[in-house]
Parts: structure tokens; sequence; C-alpha cells
């Protein structure tokens, strides 16, 4: 029996639901798909497609949308209200939502929500209040608004569960580290799940054999080292923050930095930051670091394409931390690497990046095609590689929301 | 004319003079070495080496030695008093004083100390208290104690003024970043200056167009990427915290971590650690972290040669923190790497650990003679590699003391 699936990705402006028709076992189809964009800078907007045919296109939305919260009301009503979409003619008519939720502390797999593990995710927000609160509203708004649909938490931290033990301890307190759960858990971890099964059907291989390095690159930015279909390692640690910078987010840098940030009096000494709240100071390594701190966009495309000194920069830094992390998960990887494959919204439009990068990794047998990487990437996986080269190169259109959806038609216990 | 040189080595539990007779651009010859140990735990000890021969051996020091300022009057008075050292019969017979300081700055370069460079020099002090505050009190006690003789400031950044902008940038405010000085700096670059200069002519090339991975591993430890001579990157930042962990410290964390550090509640939330005052944070990262924390011990011997669980993670967990920088640097010199150096306490000495890098890194081309890793170190370089293999594997025994009267011997300025 088919059921319809909504996935629900929530970002820090935007929210899209993507709706699927699914069956047991079976491929999801998309029947329809509806964004609100540009929450932090109103007006917001609405884009929807039904079908493959988009009915509204950034049309300013008139009601106040402010929160992600907000843009789901907009969203739901949307298909609902839509008479011509089938599938949902009411509310109950909803079988699945699955939330995509940033940090999912210890579970190693998406979970059901009642009302016992919505008070866990409740805690888990202590971990990433940054991160996960709009997801959380959202999951409230959908076991109020939405009675007869079984809720699904699927986390970016899931598919970093299999990182080992010596790869994602800090070197701190043991004690303290276990009782604060603090490790490095990784996020993206639904896109590299997608991409994983994506590249491997590509390359013709067992998922479960699959060795990568798979950069997901967007306003927030990671890479991981895939071994065996698994995550070997990752970028981020214990929170988003940690490793590639992104558009507003630092990345890793020393971690005395933020005690010699603020400062009213000019003065370098620790002591002079005694006044600064410490949630102030993970506010600013989230959202007012990153290349909008260097060049005043967030646009990478803006950044790819100028000769700008201060883009410059950011361009050359962003590609150096990348590629340190291709050389370093070669490494990890014992050169054993079907693929580097770039993905995200930079990963998959930046053909100038791809060859920036390409071109620096170049002595790990990584080379590109200028006319294949300068192509529109309309297939969910495309090579870009030189034909010959030692390593291939990939570009992955990865689709978190779909993958959620996939991983539901293949949990039989849904099904029951 | 000859000059009597006093090299000056503050750690963090011992001081260390070396005593050398230099003449202009002549290679200085060591006429004696003295150290006072275990400052911080007690009692601490003094070894005595004149003109290669030892005096004294880990002797008790009946008197209170507790600071590296007490550890300083010791060794400069066993210095002077004794008459079968020719060469210092009185305290005005020293010429100049080289001291090691941490960080330097935006100095590119040694400095003398006068009035106003030593100003300037307490006020790096606020940008490295942890690191610099003892070796400036030695700095003052030889301004009143030897007014006669000349004090050189020797910067452990300095060597690293060369990384490139868009490697040393942190992605954060620039305003802030150029008011507060916060970019990264790097360390042990007297260290990196030596090994450069040492594995350059052990391999008959010229130190200008050397290309190194160099691992300078002690009870701090980092790694340098070093191009065409020079300091193209280096694992440790704005401070000596980044980058790889060390006995006391946690290297590299996610920026946030500290933040869900402390709590006196066990919640996991940013807001209960706003007691925490930051200079604790920094404190606890430096000094209350690294494989101590993992283990209950700071000797890395003990560690390397254990089968326990917790020691075996520490081992596996800073190889593969090592690893990861040689790759990232092996991409960064674009595979030109004429060798791969270990250096520092645990990199001269701890053959254990060079076979499990080394062993990583394969992939690379590296690969390791098992006889010569076993062997003595006995050389300032030696060669470990296996032969045939396509790249190089070097122990080089670093010498910061040595390393600093030579470039005394050959600043002209100091001898007009």
């Amino acid at each position: 029996m088919k059921k319809i699936i909504l996935s629900i990705n929530a970002g820090s402006s935007s929210v899209k639901i993507s709706v699927y028709s699914v069956d047991v076992g079976q491929r999801p189809v998309q029947v329809a798909e509806a964004t609100v964009s540009g929450l932090t800078a109103a007006p917001a907007t609405l884009t929807y497609v039904r079908a493959g045919k988009t009915v509204s296109k950034d049309k300013e939305l008139s009601t106040k949308v402010h929160s992600q919260r907000d843009a789901f009301d907009v969203l739901l009503s949307t298909l609902v209200a839509d008479h011509e979409l089938a599938q949902i003619s009411s509310d109950d008519e909803i079988d699945l939502v699955c939330h995509r939720i940033v940090h999912g502390g210890d579970y190693d797999k998406s979970q059901l929500i009642s009302d016992e593990t919505y008070e866990h995710l409740e805690k888990l927000n202590d971990l990433a209040p940054l991160h996960n609160a709009s997801s959380l509203a959202i999951v409230k708004a959908c076991l109020l608004k939405l009675p007869t649909a079984r809720n699904v938490a699927c986390f970016d931290s899931q598919f970093h569960a299999s990182i080992p033990e010596h790869i994602r301890t800090y070197p701190i307190n043991r004690d303290i580290a276990r009782k604060n759960h603090l490790r490095k858990y990784g996020f993206h971890g639904i896109s590299y799940a997608f991409i994983t099964r994506s590249t491997a059907e590509f390359l013709g291989k067992d998922p479960d054999k699959v060795n990568l390095i798979a950069l997901h690159l967007g306003s927030g930015a990671s890479a991981c080292a895939i071994k065996a279909g698994k995550s070997w390692d990752t970028s981020m640690g214990l929170t988003p923050l940690a490793g590639l910078p992104g558009a507003t987010r630092s990345g890793s840098v020393d971690p005395s930095l933020v005690f010699h940030y603020a400062s009213d009096v000019g003065k370098l000494s620790p002591s002079s930051t005694k006044e600064l709240h410490i949630s102030r100071a993970e506010e600013i390594l989230n959202k007012e670091s990153g290349w909008k701190a260097l060049t005043g966009t967030t646009n990478f495309g803006i950044i790819a394409n100028s000769d700008e000194p201060e883009m410059k920069l950011a361009f050359d830094l962003f590609v150096d931390r990348i590629c340190g992390f291709i050389g370093s998960y070669y490494v990890s990887l014992h050169g054993q690497v079907d693929a580097l494959v770039f993905a995200g919204g930079i990963g998959e439009k930046s053909d100038c990046l791809r060859h920036a990068v390409v071109d620096q990794v170049a002595c790990l047998g990584f080379d590109i095609d200028e006319t294949a990487n300068g192509a529109k990437m309309e297939k969910v996986v495309q090579d870009i590689g030189k034909a010959g080269a030692r390593q291939r190169v990939l570009v992955c259109s990865t689709d978190e929301q779909f993958e959620m959806a996939r991983s539901c038609s293949e949990d039989r216990e849904l099904w029951l």
C-alpha cells in the first residue's frame, strides 16, 4: 500500500517540503515540492512545483513569515489547498513526515517520534541550540496539526555513528567528555548517505564496498571520508562549527581564538574578554564569521567569479582548507579511493571551485576534464574526471529529502 | 673576536642553558650545558655537562626551586661558580644571551632587547600568557643581573612569518582580526629553522630549495610544511593550542567544545557554562587535556609501549592526527617533498610512533627501514627510510639552543 510522505528540511533561512508517493521497498516518487526562502531577508518567497511543473516561483508572501514554523504553516496549507494535488486533499492523507534534524546525539538511526523521544530530542537541543531548534518547532507543529501522521526524526549525525573511537575522541578529560557527551558527531550525514548510495550505483559497486572522499559544500560545508560505505571521518565535530568554513561559520580555528576576540579596549588579554558571554561567542563563530565576514557576501558564486582581493582571499582560503581535508582523508583511506565527490549547492554549481580544488590535489592522481566540468549538471551523478586519470572525480546532486523518504521506504516496521 | 653566548630555553617544567663559544660566521662550539628539571614535580634536579663531560646528573636541589626564574638563578650560579669552566669566571664574561620566546607576534626576526622592546614583549604576553611569561621573567633577571651582556629575543613564531595570507587568515570579522592581531602565527619555529638547515645539508641541497614535512613531536607537538626552505603552513595557530594534541594540550577541537565543557548539573546547555571564566577554559585546554587526560601520564614512552586500551587509544589518536597533517601538507606541497622529518623528544625517541605514522602514510610513497628505525639516533640527521622508496624519511635531533647561537653568529650587527 502506498504512503504519502512529507520530507521536511529546515535550513537557517528556508524550509523545503518534498512530497513523495512511496511503496514499501520501492523508489519514492516525488509528487510535489514547496519551498519558503528568505526567512532572514524579508519578504519571504514561495516556490511551488507540482509533478515537475512550476506552479509558482519566488512568489512574495504577503503574510508575515519570519520563522521556520511560520514557513511550515504556509507550506502545509499550500499543499492541502491545491486541488490539483490529488494525493493530499486533506491533512489526514499524510501518512509519514520525515524531519531532518541536525544533531542526533548518540542515535545511530532514525527514530519514530513519540512523546518520549520528543522529550529526548528537546534535550539534544542543548547540544546544538543554534541548529536543532527550528526543526523541533516544526516537529511540534506536526504533532499538533497532523495527529494521524507518524513523524520520523532523521539525524544529520546518524551516518557518522561508525566513526572509530580514536578518531571521534577528543583528548580531554574523559569523565567530563562522557558526562557531557563531548565527542565528534559529524553532520550532513543524510546527504552523505545519499552520495554513498548514488555514487556506488554510478560506479557499479556494492555500496558497502565503496570508498569515497565526499565534499558537501554549501553555506555549511563539510568533508567526509567514507570507507566501505560507512563514515570513517568527517570534518564537523561536536557541533557543525568545526572543520571547513561556511557562509557565516568560521570552521576550525584555534580553540583559544574566541578568548581573544571580544575586547572593548583593543587589549589582547584573555582577561579582557571575561564580559563576553559564552553563548554570544558561539554565535559569533557560527553566524558572523565565514566568507561573509571576509567579503560581505554569503553568495559564493559572486566570490568565485571576482578578482577583488578580499574575494580572492576567501576563495583561496576555502580551497586550501578543502584540499587539507582531501589530503588527510586520502591518507586515512590508505589511498584506496573510488572517487572524489563534489556535492551541495557550491559543490554542484561552482565549476570554478571544483577546478581549483582538483588542480591543487593533482599530486594524488585526481584530474579534471574541463568540458565535463563546465557542463550542466543534470544527472544525479556526473563524471567530471579526465579520461585515464588515476583517480575519479564526480559531481553528485545530493537530495536530503529524497534520502529521508527512501530510508522510510526500506524501514519495514513503518509498513506493518 | 670570540663571544660567549648563553642560549636559554625555558619550558613548562624545565630550564636549559647551553653555553657556546662563538666567532662571527663560525659554527658555535658548545662549552657547557646545564638543565634544571622537575619544576612542576618537586624536588627539582640539576644536570650539568662541561665540555661533553657530565659533572652532575639529576642532582636533587636542596634550595627551593619552583619557578623558571628560580631555575635560572641556580643555573647561572652553577656556571659562574665552576672554576673549571674557564670561559665564564665572572658574570661579565657573558657577551650575549639568547632567549627562546614562544610568541613573537608580528616580529619576523630576532630582536635585541632594549627597554623599548622589552615593553613590547610584555604586551605580547597578553597574546600568550601561558607561554611567554616564564621566558620574560628570565629576560628581566638577565637585564638586572648581567648588565654588560646583550639580550636577544628569538621567537618561536618568527620562522612562520612566511606563511601566505590565505593560509594564515582566519575567516572571522576582518576589523577585529586586525585590531586584536588574530591570525595563525605558528610556533616551534626555532626548531624548524634548525631542521630545515640540517636536513638540507644532509640531503646536499640548498636550504632555500628544500621542501619538507617536518614534525616536532614533544610534550608540545606540531607539524610544518616547509616550501623552498620557508614555512608554508603549520599546525599551531594564534597560540600553541591549535593543531596536534600534546602531553596536556587538547590540540584542535571543535571551537564550540569549551562552551559545553564545564557544567555543574550535567546539563549540556551552553547557558550552563556561563560561570566558566574564559581564562580558566583556556587553561583546561592547555594544561588539563592531551594524553595526560586520556591516560593519566604525560610520558609518551609509557603510552607507546602499553597494550592498555586507554594507552592504545591515546597512541592511535596521536597517530591519526599526525597523519592527517602529513596528508594535508603533502597536498599543499603538490607532492614535491624532499623528506618527512621526525624531531622533538618523541619524534627522536619513539621508533614505535615513527613506525605507526610511516605505515599509515605508505600510500604517499613513504616507507621505513625497520633496522634503521630501531637504531640509536646519534647523528644530527639520520635516515630511516627504506632503500628505493619513493619518499625519504629522516630523524633530526633538533637543537633550539644551538640554532639561537648559530643565528647570532650570522648576525653581523651583533659583532660590530
